[in-house]
């Protein structure tokens, strides 16, 4: 099943699609909730036997889960462009974004000038269904409830101005006052992959019966129908599997967080990068697209 | 007044404080809920006249925002030692932690091996009330429902081992390309800020009322005992309304939002410094105390 989060005249609402652009009304407001309850697959064949339809016109997009208790998402984690690392992740690299920062399918990416350049990042989403913690790699799937799109949009010059070098105190029992300065850099998330509208997010989320293997699916990034990246996700360093089971060693996960698999990045044959695709500039339309779950399309407004 | 959440045998309840050590029962699971009422200073005045009491051994404390859209945390945020910082920040520089972070007064901090170094941070932390975008620094602290206290521990090993040396791709319209590679330094915080535990909470939240003045309160931090920091926040470099404006140019806050305002790391007279204190090796129980708010305990637990 593919299922999604719609806002009605009369609130939010989960569906599931019907038919091709059509949609059932489930009983649930959103994601958040059809992932936390146990019968959610007898409501939603229901809804497809008996449920009010929704055309495509009536489809107006929020991100599937609206308030996951967290979004994860992995760092450099593709192999396709190794020859850019100079010390790189032998572990899942993450950072988390806030819910705030979330965006429905075809709202509008807003950037303003102060943000300076902000580029698309196209990536496989995992939502979580059964939380935990210390999971097995071999029982991480299972925690799986389906796969979903983000862009991870991401502002270079605010992580630029968010890195500082500076002197971390660490122990020293050889001095007198218990401590030693190390010279370290380090960069602070909030602003450059936080910031409102930087989280789209959708529209379908496939359930996880319906992709049989997540790292064998095509994942393209065009800008106002130009290819910026032909990528699969087969290239992804650490499997889906492998980042819930490291990541579970250090954060509980929780039904309905969301876990960013790490961007797409691999050139289309024309050249070209998705960090060269600058929104506050370019403005125009960013589709990211994966195969056998759909198709995230927003505009980019300028404000 | 002064609020918290505490867990009960029939669940979770928000309660105010009605005497020394002792506190009634509001009729609200959490202060999530209270944030969101805009009558809950009745209810409180209610439950003070007439509700159930709860002596201190009754209370089992929790976070007292259980689960807020987002923890904001504002880094390097002391003028205490600004000969640590050899490029530092002109403007907050900010990350987030998740909510399956936070841990209740009286709790077990949960230290492991693998960890590394774990040392505390303590906190002046903010739970916003209204919410809201591009908010002034004239207006502020009338978005601050109140004040309460924040344990940000930092597990530096673990920054250190995702701190990372690569090639940023950057625009650059004279390559055959478009792109030219910066080298850059990146760090991720999701596993060192936001461990398990890593967020101690409350245990009460002093309404705003309450704290005339935010930077005039005495901040300090004792391991078994023995004071590490005896600072003000007075020494905060960026004060609470700054941060909320600043922040709130970025992401949109919102009820129940809680910001870290950076940590108070003045050395107490006997010299050492917070990051000397690896509860990992150490043990022991670290008190977190703010003047007109209270005091946060938490033992540490090796597992």
């Amino acid at each position: 099943m593919k299922l999604g989060t719609v806002e009605r005249p009369e609130g939010p609402a989960a569906v599931v699609q019907s038919g091709a652009g059509e949609a059932a009304v489930l009983p649930y407001p959103n994601l958040d909730a059809v992932v936390l309850d146990g019968g959610w697959r007898a409501a939603a064949e229901e809804a497809l036997r008996t449920g009010e339809r929704l055309s495509s016109e009536e489809l107006t997009w929020l991100p599937p889960v609206r308030r996951p208790g967290k979004i994860l998402c992995v760092a450099l984690n593709n192999s396709a462009n190794p020859d850019r690392i100079m010390s790189g992740p032998d572990t899942p690299a993450m950072f988390t974004k806030p819910s705030s920062a979330l965006l429905g399918h075809g709202r509008p990416i807003v950037v303003k000038d102060k943000y300076g350049r902000v580029h698309p990042e196209p990536e496989l989403a995992v939502v979580i269904g059964a939380g935990g913690a210390d999971i097995a790699v071999d029982d991480a799937l299972g925690h799986v409830f389906g796969y979903t799109i983000i862009n991870d949009l991401t502002a270079p010059a605010m992580r630029q101005h968010d890195t500082f070098h500076y002197r971390a105190v660490h122990p020293d029992p050889d001095d007198v006052n218990g401590v030693r300065y190390v010279e370290s850099w380090v960069s602070y998330p909030a602003r450059y992959k936080g910031a409102d509208t930087f989280g789209p997010l959708g529209p379908w989320v496939a359930t996880a019966d319906e992709i049989p293997d997540p790292h064998a699916l095509r994942i393209t990034c065009t800008h106002d129908g130009r290819v910026v990246t032909d990528d699969n996700t087969a290239n992804l360093r650490f499997s889906v599997a492998e980042v819930i089971s490291f990541a579970s060693e250090y954060l509980t996960l929780e039904p309905g967080d969301v876990i960013a698999m790490g961007t797409a990045l691999k050139a289309s044959a024309k050249g070209g990068a998705v960090q060269n695709v600058d929104l506050t500039a370019l403005g125009g339309t960013i589709e990211v697209g994966i195969e056998g779950i759909g198709v995230l399309a927003n505009p980019v407004e300028h404000r």
